[in-house]
């Protein structure tokens, strides 16, 4: 299937809406980019890479004639985008997000707009790196990546089609899945990792042999770690916005991680090593998927 | 500073072993290795991968005439292969381990040999992956990596410089570290991230969701569990051989990530976001040591 657009407005051209922008050109999907942001320095750097075609900083221009507009900024910032777009916001124009965190993102639309916009289709691709910023952005960002999006009950289908259809001209395996659901499965595989890895790196640096640890710290170390290079502010949103499913998960491992440390005290190796042994297989397994 | 020994003798041919039989094969800094073992058709396999000349089940041969001996099995089986070795070891050969936790190592010789041998030589090369066995081994495993070497006040300093030399002749950057602050520093930065991975990756395959949570897990979640696909059995050993270092800073990280679960809860934005800059901060210095 090929699809191509017209005017797509991207607003927020980091490493997510930089790569999206380079990924929907490479595949001649639409006719024009605009990159919306605050900071006109910034935008006109993804003009000069060439990731976009056109920017604004302000959101009336940028969103006119716009087909699909792709809120492609920090979760926390959403519900400020949303108030920005509101007054502006053609009925016919498509809208989706990329928000890591989809209840929130729906409760911010719905203080906004009042009611849940039918043709507002939550999103998320579930790619990244550590990096970010739109000289970190690169056009095969999506490829084989799934993104999966929540439509709710109102939202109009062939809405969701369009978007569909253009992470898949990004290369991109999309699926829908319900909102709460994907908050508690993105909070296992996703938040909770970063949450650990920020804690054990921050723990780690305040401890006195803090040169001499991180000397010693090998690839297996820096593979944990890395993770823990990604951007404070936008993790700090994201642990606010899925609070709830992050608590509920962190708990379920703490529990779990007490009762091995106690095998651990208590030298029951039998229990460590059937932890080990199932996480491993559990682990060589879902890398076979 | 060029180096040659006469007959090496590698005690446990698998990734960690291989490598170094392989290493010091392409620096041609032995005339000969021989690969001891329990398994005769695993040392076979050594033989026909071209990664030791000779092989021996039997101790008292594989011993023979050995300027230098490699005990390169898991932690938990040092004790056991010290008791093999004890009858057989000459006076002069030079001993030395690649444990990656070295008070147990020193206990076990100690209990063994009633003293430790002065030409015993504890060491722990700081490089391995997630693989094990023979046919994961490569000569460059460690090129530019870190070993750590403990000898003890009795020990004699030309075998600590023998043994410095093999590993330089492998490629690694060799230091001196007492064996104390040797198992503190790999218990954060090795030992209890393997905690962590393993105790996560379980905790998660328990979920009702597995299928799905592994499923939509990406790149991130992929990097920090790499380490949960180890070895089983080898990280039982080390979690009960290292056991005080590591519940001592598993408390730390413990509960760093409590206060962190508390702001979570609080919604204290500040603190999270101090947390993540600082441990951001601190893991892109460490990476460009």
């Amino acid at each position: 299937m090929s699809v191509r657009y017209g005017r797509v407005c991207i607003i927020g051209v980091g490493l997510i809406g930089g790569s999206l922008a380079r990924a929907l050109k490479a595949a001649q999907a639409c006719d024009e980019i605009v990159g919306v942001g605050r900071d006109a320095d910034h935008l006109r750097r993804a003009v000069e890479l060439g990731v976009v075609d056109r920017i604004e900083t302000d959101m009336a221009k940028g969103l006119e004639g716009a087909e699909l507009a792709v809120v492609a900024v920090p979760v926390g910032r959403m519900g400020e985008v949303f108030r920005q777009m509101a007054p502006h916001l053609q009925a016919r124009t498509i809208v989706t997000d990329v928000g890591s965190t989809k209840a929130s993102v729906v409760k911010a639309a719905l203080e906004v707009f009042g009611a849940v916009p039918p043709r507002f289709v939550p999103g998320h691709p579930i790619a990244g790196t550590e990096r970010s910023g739109v000289e970190a952005s690169f056009a095969e960002l999506y490829r084989d990546r799934r993104v999966i999006l929540t439509p709710l009950p109102e939202t109009e289908s062939d809405a969701v089609e369009a978007v569909k259809a253009m992470w898949e001209a990004a290369g991109a395996l999309v699926e829908t899945m319900d909102v709460v659901h994907h908050d508690e499965v993105l909070a296992a595989t996703s938040h909770l990792p970063h949450v650990l890895a920020f804690s054990l790196v921050h723990a780690l640096a305040r401890m006195d042999e803090k040169v001499e640890i991180f000397k010693y710290a090998a690839g297996g170390f820096r593979d944990f770690t890395r993770i823990a290079s990604s951007d404070a502010t936008m993790w700090h949103d994201i642990c606010l916005a899925n609070r709830e499913a992050i608590l509920k998960t962190l708990a379920y491992f703490t529990s779990d991680l007490a009762a091995l440390a106690d095998a651990i005290e208590q030298g029951d190796g039998e229990y460590i090593r059937q932890v080990f042994a199932r996480a491993k297989e559990a682990r060589d397994n879902f890398c076979n998927l």
